[in-house]
């Protein structure tokens, strides 16, 4: 396209004449495509993808991202939020030359194919897959906070759909925004008044203008098919001193008169005599789309094979806690940070290190953090949905992102959230305190209980969960430098160190942090404890208390469930019954996990899982573990019993 | 207290002389319990307690609500959304004699103890626990929604902290409020401007009178230290032809000179000679909490006990589809609930439905209900975790509240909001549509594969996966009169109906739906296939296809994965080898839980899960499950695998 010549980098004060020109030619082919997509896939929503492809027509010609730039780390960066306009993205992709549109509409929504139903990050192009609504400004934030970390002069850009602007996550996102100044994200809304269920005030009125102002966004109105206005209103944006978010009138439907303002197109494709009228207006034909049907028999196009991110950081050298120190796991993950992040401070060719805090920092120990680095350190409030979002997207952008929270705000309340993270290869790290019943007095709203099995749901998340102040340390300096998505989930209370039989610290000097091994605390020839996390002391007090009966239990300790050895774990157990203990659901923790691996290896050992049964107490740690069941006095009854 | 005679219901104009006196001194000694009772227990949040201590006393003297009718269902509600000030709303409380103060501050967040750290429904007076901050306003709008259909006049009440002003779920819940006109409904903010890490506007700013208005909130703001103006300002938000919300201004900390306006008082209870210094402030004496301290050690004080919700509904007579028809499980579940709704709208004595959706009625198949019974249609739009929130909040007081939505929306976004639903003891009805691969081509981010392993975590929920229209039917109405939280999940896709050998329905005339079940669906000698959901169709063509090779399979099926039978599982599987397969992900579906419970039986057979393994395409359903190797050859190929 030869109008990026003047509007690539918002340089033009205005599109020539001629430039508009070519974005109305190239707008109408990319209508073409759209309606193809769809019709083809017989999938889709080509209203939507045609009320957005003058956006993005013109935002594809000014952004700074090219098809030769789309894997640079400094380009400008487009979300997508309202995913299911991607034939309508994936369109204007194509105009520009990202990859060709006879691969993209004969494809689209093809099993196989990288043109998913709605956009993905292997489509060149796209920066983050979307699809749930509501997610993509908070991606924005993220984004935009890794370029101003890494001193990068890129954009970032957000185009979402209306429907979902009354989403809570929104809110939010706008509101970290303004507190952090980000002057480099501009968002632009698709404002056509129908969502799939019908006019948007129907479905859930909102006054869009004031919602965004009563965050402190500049609003700036425009119409949305209007390529001049367009790019004027993304160019003040752009260059606003401030926030500001362009709000595009369009029309749903748009080019295609019998689809306009048409909720029923939302979410269907034209068939029929629908679609040969609808290319005919748009000046296509039928023929294209027999081809279309042709060529989706044949050969499959690829996708983008994205570069893996690269971690470069002084991971300093590992802290030895000794058996008289009182410290908890929190502590020493927070130690830990706070030297790393000094370490590595502003420091050329070093990987800045972004660390996020929702309105907990004293709590998860991210406070030395913040005083060692303390631009560096966001402050996100009570708004974990945008933090979990935003800390995702920055961690693809050159950035190593932390976020501490407790367990049921890191993962229960944002479960959806790091899903999301997981199918877009984030490389975040999601830190939890105050997991199981290890919370203190708080009570049953903040006992997480659960996060070995919500992370269990995902493909490539890691879970670590140490069982003392030195393996917290080490799995800290690991998990930094570690690609792909890491929870590191600890409690709140102090833990003994634990040790060797010669009193000597297990974690300490010497051991070195490798996932997915088991280790062997004690050794024993009559049963089997496997432990996670502070469950390992406790299992260690329960097998003394087992050796004064003449019973030799193994201890085992195993901090990263998903990852477990399985051939290592079966021999480990041999003929042994087993005990798993954990400070977690019973029934879906590393017991679970344990229990499914002697099935699978079609092992009859007897097995008794202990940890969580319901909800517990409020009170403190001890009382509300001895409610439960979970005393080392228990867990040595309970191999007892199984030994009878 | 005496006032009550003269504000209860807000029939007073303004609060006599004598009143204030009496609330000035009633709330003087609520101060005290609030400081005895965190410094009794080490642990809580005082200063908050403080701050809202004098809103607390009004609301309960004025709102519909006394010892005496804390369980009507009539009764006006109160929500405390920020459940960390609970020192504060348990003291009020006790003010007005819904139990002893001296139980509550000696017993404070002791292990057992009804009066836990953060509000719970076994405190009399508490209408819905809290503790994760943002849910309090989306429960409110449930409760109101409730009144209105039940035709109450019962008004409800939100108290809410100032640091939960941001979360997005606050603003969701906002707008629902406005859309359905809820003048029964008002909020009440206190507003110290101090959160647990400082002063809002440190933290997280935000323009609060503002983001109420621009959602069409009516804004009153008050002293929210002063008896008569608390009082005159709710009577008028009560009063008011629309939303309103009363802004509070107040200090944290109030009363205690040395802890007003002090952030580190937020979480951090007083002790030795500050404690002292404070109970002389406000009059009270170290004895008190000498006293209380005793008797912290001696008789348990017991909590409420809330009578089960009761249902009267006609559930009109099953539907059986045929061979023939060609149905999917969502459209046999909206018109069962369509009929039984029409059966039931608005007739005295029965309990009304109410059914919420998240503008994708005519994909849920909520749309029979919407037209059949309008006025009990709740249209949510694009706002998940208010309308999880809500539909809980409802369900407990006195309507049956049913929320459908795809899958990924009604469990993993709002998984939290759900888990809240089960410590609240909800009787909510989530109905998950589009679950497993079979949401058609919308792809990984539709692709909800892990909703029995979310709702395993939870005590409470029942989670039924029909296999058929005919159970699908079956199972709704079951779930209508079901008291207790029930989870109904289907995919998307046409399914064939689930037939007898004889060729008739197995789900049709004569079976009756019961919670735990498990169905031979044809029996067998060599291997036996365990199938939930619609892999039950699927597991007999497997079955078939291993027949013409002369291997006999049994094939089971069970809708209700976390209710098994557990005996009659391991009787019915015997010593055969055993394929589970299931539309979710194959390490934390049925099949784990099978699994799990072979291994806890000591019972080594062989074993194989199938199910998802890695993120689905985009495309139609059966080449999605083709891909992930889930066609019925693959079950078949496996099974013989296993008996090699």
């Amino acid at each position: 396209m030869k109008v990026t010549e003047e509007i690539r980098g918002f340089k033009a004060a205005n599109i020539s004449s001629d430039g508009i020109a070519e974005l109305k030619e190239a707008a109408r082919k990319a209508r073409i495509w759209s309606i193809l997509a769809t019709s083809v896939a017989k999938s889709g929503h080509p209203a939507g993808a045609l009320s957005s492809t003058d956006i993005y027509m013109t935002l594809l010609g000014a952004a700074n991202v090219t098809p030769q730039t789309a894997n640079n780390i400094d380009r400008d960066r487009i979300v997508v939020s309202h995913g299911h306009t991607s034939a309508g993205f994936y369109s204007a992709l194509a105009a520009y030359g990202f990859f060709k549109p006879e691969d993209m509409y004969s494809n689209f929504r093809r099993t196989g194919s990288p043109f998913h139903g709605h956009v993905e990050r292997v489509v060149p192009g796209v920066d983050w897959g979307t699809g749930n609504l509501g997610q993509g400004l908070a991606a924005g934030v993220g984004f935009a906070l890794a370029a101003r970390a890494r001193g990068s002069k890129a954009r970032t850009w957000v185009v979402m759909g209306d429907g979902e602007q009354v989403k809570g996550q929104v809110a939010e996102a706008r509101r970290i925004a303004v507190k952090e100044e980000l002057t480099n994200l501009v968002a632009v809304v698709d404002w056509n008044d129908i969502q799939i269920s019908g006019h948007i005030n129907e479905v859930m009125p909102c006054n869009l203008p004031e919602l965004w102002k009563a965050d402190g966004w500049q609003v700036i109105e425009c119409d949305g098919h209007s390529f001049a206005k367009i790019y004027g209103a993304m160019k003040a944006a752009a260059e606003y001193n401030g926030c500001a978010v362009v709000l595009c009138r369009t029309v749903m439907g748009k080019g295609v008169s019998f689809m306009q303002n048409i909720p029923k197109y939302h979410g269907k494709p034209v068939s029929g005599d629908e679609l040969a009228a609808a290319l005919n207006e748009l000046g296509g034909t039928m023929e294209m789309f027999e081809k279309a049907v042709e060529a989706r028999r044949g050969a499959m196009p690829k996708g983008r094979e994205e570069a893996e991110e690269t971690v470069v950081l002084d991971l300093g050298t590992p802290r030895t806690y000794t058996k008289d120190d009182k410290k908890d796991n929190r502590g020493a993950f927070g130690t830990a940070l706070a030297e790393v992040g000094a370490l590595n401070y502003k420091k050329a060719d070093r990987t800045p290190i972004l660390v996020f805090d929702c309105d907990l920092a004293g709590s998860v120990k991210v406070d030395g953090f913040e005083k060692a680095c303390p631009d560096n350190f966001v402050e996100i409030g009570i708004q974990e949905h945008s933090a979990a979002t935003a800390a995702g997207a920055a961690s693809t952008a050159g950035v190593v992102t932390v976020w501490a929270d407790f367990g049921v705000f890191g993962a229960d309340e944002v479960y959806n959230q790091q899903r999301l993270n997981d199918i877009n290869h984030t490389n975040t790290k999601t830190v939890l305190t105050h997991v199981g019943l290890d919370v203190g007095e708080d009570g049953m709203t903040h006992q997480c209980i659960d996060y070995v099995s919500l992370f269990r749901n995902m493909f490539g998340w890691k879970v670590v969960v140490p069982a003392d102040p030195n393996q917290t340390d080490r799995a800290t300096r690991w998990m930094l430098a570690e690609v792909g998505n890491v929870c590191l989930a600890m409690g709140r209370g102090t833990l003994p160190v634990v040790l060797k039989e010669d009193g000597t610290p297990f974690y300490g000097d010497g051991y070195k942090f490798e996932y997915g091994a088991i280790d062997t605390l004690r050794d024993g020839k009559d049963a089997v404890i496997i432990s996670m996390g502070h469950f390992a002391g406790r299992a260690i007090v329960a097998r003394d208390l087992l050796a004064e009966q003449g019973v030799s239990a193994k201890v085992l300790h195993c901090a990263t469930p998903l990852g477990m050895d399985d051939k290592e774990l079966i021999k480990l157990i041999g003929d042994l019954p087993v005990v798993t203990c954990e400070d977690h659901n019973a029934d879906t923790g590393i017991g679970s996990i344990v229990a499914m691996e002697l099935a699978r290896a079609g092992k009859a050992v007897k097995i008794v899982n202990m940890g969580v049964t319901h909800y517990g107490l409020s009170g403190p740690n001890e009382e509300v573990l001895a409610e439960m069941g979970l005393t080392p006095q228990d867990i040595a009854d309970v191999v007892k019993g199984l030994l009878k």
